[in-house]
């Protein structure tokens, strides 16, 4: 079992050519025993966006708070705290900050994914 | 896809003998399209409580807001905005509000577990 604030795992800054601005943390994984899904914890800073992709694999995103935008299926739509966001797999997504303070979002995956 | 604001999907209203002032909404489930892993959110009045109860599949948790605490393990854990729980299967738990107002929390769960 695991209870940990967020707060006291150290972020990975994320920072290239298709990623600007990201810092990610992985709250709960396999190294816990999760073996179904994978929480993560990621904060985009103003002018940040993470990469516009597809995988075989979904996402469940949860927004934590400040404003931001995901592209899915053609579309930006408008994110804020309390915002739920299914991305299906194969779907070409991303995600953006709008403003200019932090964008902070959970996002979850199976265990195909990198877990970061 | 999927993109909603929780406050868009009615609250069920859970009460009974071993579950106290509990209202939960599936954020994204099985009708989504989501077969992996079940995004709920539930919402604790003051006084309530989850069941002490165990079953064959974790929880993945994120507490959004409120003072509570969850039971693994034989002990009580404080929980606040911003903590995250790992509750493996088959370990005996309870989330309960411990103050005068509404305690929050994501709570994530594999296909094998009703979705609310």
């Amino acid at each position: 079992m695991k209870v940990i604030h967020y707060s006291e795992i150290p972020p990975v800054a994320i920072d290239n050519e298709t990623v600007k601005n990201v810092a990610g943390r992985v709250l709960i994984g396999k190294d816990d025993g999760a073996t179904n899904f994978c929480m993560r914890r990621f904060e985009i800073g103003p002018g940040g966006f993470t990469p516009k992709h597809s995988h075989d694999w979904e996402h469940e995103v949860w927004v934590l708070g400040g404003r931001g935008e995901v592209f899915i299926e053609d579309q930006w739509h408008a994110l804020k705290e309390g915002t739920a966001v299914f991305v299906p797999p194969n779907v070409e997504h991303q995600f953006r900050n709008v403003s200019g303070a932090p964008f902070a979002f959970l996002c979850l995956v199976p265990p195909q994914s990198p877990e970061i």
